[in-house]
């Protein structure tokens, strides 16, 4: 068991969203190894079919558990929210999802249990999040919001603009009297965090990356498999390379220079 | 001929936003009837490759050929840029694009001969307009500046939000002393037309909408083809009907309170 800890950790997302989830871990649990994958030439996973979303999930995880990978991170609320259980049925290492973490942090620090879930049309419309919570929580009240804009103005760089404090405003200032926590409940939304804060400053911000973390630093250490090196291995993969995946990511992680993707091609992925 | 003015015009899109060609159509040619397809089910055709664009244009022609139009117009930046020629060899109706249109309409306002294009990140980086704006004078000096914000503002309803005028001040201001006139080279632009004339004041702005409908004017005037009936006949059609595309044909066209659009499936495109 003594080189378990040393094995990398696996993370998954549709896109590079999900460097969110890498960051939230590399703070927690900076001497671990990662390999990331971004499968960027089928997303978006939420506009495909849940079956379609549980193909890509299969063949992500099986690209990982290459890497010889002692957890999987799937950071994709989509996958995470129809796939999970698959994955966690086929594969032999752990897997976390991103929306069990956020739900549970979330009835746990709420004290009216009237939380807000705020995410992409789809997600809010799948009321993946409420579910969870009531699983948890059956007399919690969940208010969801979708902020179709909030990936946009990110995905142009305008994390500190006042258009985006406009448009924060306008979505949530309706919430203010009505929630005392609020899940950020899409992989970008950390990026604009101080922002939803300063609309809502009594609202208590779960964001499911530093959840996800959490409970993956929990499982580590319940498991005695903490890394303890000092100069741990990050590799990063996408399916598919864009100048936008490099401006992304680099927003995300600006403290890591030497950030490169690697292109690869899931040969047995059902292509589009 | 005497039968030839009452025949529909047939309009085709990828979307919705094609209705504000037709809202340029009802404007400057009121006693027309029109049949509108809008072909949701593919949308976005800017993120397809050429030749899977010119099947859909094919099939969307085919279509509103059976509804005996007298002439087609493609709404479409995308479909208009790479299959317009083609869908001109294959049917006997004249066919309209929105490039040519706009690139000519601007060619002829503009003193400076510096004309500015805005659009989507793929209509700009095709260059589709610098092209056509070449052709009809080679000593233009053309700006294309994509303004990726706009179409989700836009689609949120965010038409006059201080958002979308910070937005606006962002993308255009420094527009402002290198072009004397600006093509809208996206559908959806004419909806927001109010809040760019208002960031560049002494600048010419050009629809494409409105000059694809003034050439096709022109086209009828001259075929003696031009109709004068008092109640003439609109039809909608699209792919796929969702919530999200009445809540955009009410917002272009809300002065047409019986839109209603009729599902159909072209059963021969191909199916992603």
């Amino acid at each position: 068991m003594g080189e378990m800890r040393y094995k990398p950790i696996g993370v998954f997302d549709s896109g590079v969203g999900g460097l969110t989830v890498v960051k939230a871990l590399m703070e927690l649990l900076p001497s671990e190894s990662f390999v990331y994958l971004g499968d960027t030439a089928n997303l978006p996973y939420g506009e495909k079919s849940a079956e379609m979303v549980r193909q890509y999930a299969f063949h992500n995880a099986q690209f990982l558990q290459e890497f010889d990978i002692k957890v999987m991170v799937v950071a994709c609320n989509t996958a995470s929210s129809v796939a999970l259980e698959e994955l966690q049925e086929n594969f032999d290492f752990p897997v976390l999802g991103v929306i069990e973490p956020a739900a549970r942090e979330a009835v746990r620090v709420s004290r009216s249990q009237q939380i807000g879930v705020i995410g992409t049309k789809r997600t809010i419309r799948s009321e993946m999040y409420t579910h969870k919570i009531h699983e948890l929580s059956p007399q919690a009240r969940v208010i969801g919001k979708a902020c179709p804009l909030f990936v946009p103005l990110i995905e142009e760089g305008f994390l500190h603009h006042e258009a985006t404090m406009l448009v924060a405003k306008e979505y949530l200032s309706p919430l203010a009297n009505d929630i005392d926590t609020l899940i950020l409940g899409c992989t970008h939304y950390p990026l604009i965090r101080d922002t939803i804060q300063s609309v809502l400053p009594h609202v208590t911000i779960v964001d499911s990356a530093t959840s996800t973390a959490r409970e993956l630093r929990q499982l580590l250490l319940e498991r005695d498999w903490l890394s303890d090196q000092l100069s741990p291995k990050r590799q990063f993969f996408a399916t598919d390379i864009t100048e936008h995946l490099h401006g992304l990511a680099r927003m995300i992680l600006p403290d890591v220079p030497s950030l490169i993707f690697e292109e690869v091609r899931l040969a047995s992925t059902p292509v589009v």
